[in-house]
């Protein structure tokens, strides 16, 4: 895949014409862009600016509405319902971010349960906004079912993304991001187009049993992590982010690839909890660099690959790129330059 | 092991009666006590009662002040910092549960971070408190040193235990609580003890090189749920517990075992949303009933062996345990009541 290298404002540009083109408000769409930008300043391009045709594409079918008028519904001092009405996911994503950070300030923690939403980008860019505000967080989102029941052989449940994440007032927060699969279903595809065997754990085929023929995977469903764990997890964040906050849940939440033109009533969840307020900055400063170098000091099983905290690696792409710029694949760029029309 | 079946209420004195008479003052034993006998109810004898000995054993060593009088500070409307002042530990997460369900009644979420504590019992029944209230909670403690960072061969982390609970105004409520590895250590304890080899994945050497050998596993250390993901979330909870809280973390956490006569200063993290505020409680169980149905519906991979919600079998143990009486073991039940007196 030929690479391109672009500045994160004219990319930041670029995306947010691509998104007005595409029928948002100006300012709304700079907000949206903003997320899908700092995705590819952490390398995550397949959650980057390569979404918006598929957000996009779905606008003239009905699926998603970036006219949409996003409501806060603030129902106590620090909670609050927010209304997607099935707009853009990032836009209604940095609307409950926002809400939950307007909870924290006032109140120390804060929150925000998001409903008609749809797919949002990662998470890692909506815990770093609210780290550079000094705010922990934790953030998870539904989404439509790949996975299993564990037990059970009917995929029910989404690859439900989570984050916490943790500022640093001395440097770089420390920022996981992970959905709830041992492997994402596109590596499947990826082994499935290849003709290559699964590494075992990966998927089971239709009839719920383990399989590492991908082609039978694709049939089948996606694993969870550490089996009953991970799928523990994955009923939580659906009933966190889905059921409690009024979205659609499991089997209720419609696939945007099966049904571009269906709304898809995803739920988010996002707590933000304001660390300012639990001491000195200086002090959490020294407290947050003995502790990775406490990890950064363990002995490696491969002494050619040090041990790294979450995130580590997706900031220092993040510096790399602001410094030199960033690095999407030439076809995606061309493609949003193809909407906004600058080519 | 020999069973004995015993009445909630008569264990809940006599768990009670025990705390006190190890040092503790009674109304403050009552409620350590509680959570001690929600465990045996859930069946989580390993946290239960079963616990008190260990407890009360540190207290003449000067590990552990049953006298301590712990702070809750509030630093805003629904965050506090509770100083456990190195307390029994069910007594300093009770202060800290309270502390985050009053942020949650004033503000619709609260949170306490906890440091100066002692292992605080299982999870889920402050889970269950949290939900009899209203309220869905997130909760988790660091714990001493038995997992070692991703790609490295030294125990920095523990096996922190996590748990998420959500409320159901028509029944019981989901619940899960669950420790970061694949496997407790106890089970290879086990395992060593009769000789048998281990699953695959369930720990390493003290090399770092995955193990089957139960005796050489004791010697290196657990290996997380999910790989990676597992060392993120046990990373991202001693961050929020331990790091943001103010207490001790990775291997700033002394072993209770290895060092009985020092504090752990262990930290907690409670955070509480009140669901109550988020709409009508008939609109929420019909919700919740519908979400339990299509999981429960789920075709199972083998027949006998129904789909299952977290919390589930630990919910059945509970209501049989209030009809037919606690189950716990005869041995344990027996050191408690001569620590109690009442033998």
């Amino acid at each position: 895949m030929t690479e391109a290298s672009i500045a994160e404002d004219k990319l930041l540009d670029l995306a947010t014409a691509a998104l007005t083109r595409g029928g948002m408000r100006a300012e709304e769409a700079a907000e949206a862009a903003r997320i899908l930008v700092l995705a590819d300043l952490f390398g995550l391009r397949t959650h980057g600016i390569s979404r918006i045709p598929q957000y996009l594409g779905r606008v003239p079918l009905g699926g998603i509405d970036p006219q949409a008028v996003v409501q806060v519904e603030r129902v106590a001092p620090a909670l609050a319902i927010v209304h997607g009405r099935n707009g853009i996911g990032p836009l209604v994503g940095m609307r409950g971010l926002d809400a939950a950070l307007e909870g924290a300030r006032a109140a120390g923690i804060g929150a925000a349960l998001v409903r008609g939403s749809n797919h949002f980008g990662p998470i890692m860019p909506y815990a770093f906004l609210a780290a550079e505000q000094g705010c922990a967080s934790i953030i998870a989102s539904n989404a439509s079912t790949t996975i299993a029941p564990w037990g059970g052989k009917d995929t029910r449940l989404g690859n439900n993304p989570m984050g916490i994440g943790v500022p640093n007032p001395g440097g770089d927060p420390v920022i996981l991001d992970m959905a709830l699969s041992v492997a994402a279903r596109a590596k499947i595809r990826e082994h499935a187009a290849r003709g290559e065997p699964l590494p075992e754990g990966w998927a089971a085929d239709a009839e719920g049993r383990p399989t590492t023929d991908a082609a039978a995977a694709l049939k089948g469903f996606l694993l969870p992590v550490g089996g009953h764990k991970g799928y523990g997890l994955a009923v939580m964040v659906d009933l966190l982010a889905g059921l409690l906050s009024g979205a659609a849940y499991l089997t209720h939440v419609r696939a945007w690839d099966k049904e571009p033109g269906v709304a898809q009533d995803l739920g988010h969840v996002f707590i933000a909890l304001d660390t300012t307020k639990l001491g000195d900055a200086a002090q959490m400063a020294a407290r947050m660099a003995d502790f990775a170098a406490i990890i950064h000091a363990t002995p490696p099983a491969d002494p050619a690959r040090p041990v790294m905290l979450p995130g580590e690696r997706e900031m220092e792409s993040f510096h790399r790129a602001r410094r030199e710029g960033v690095r999407v694949s030439a076809a995606d760029l061309r493609r949003v330059e193809e909407i906004a029309g600058t080519v």
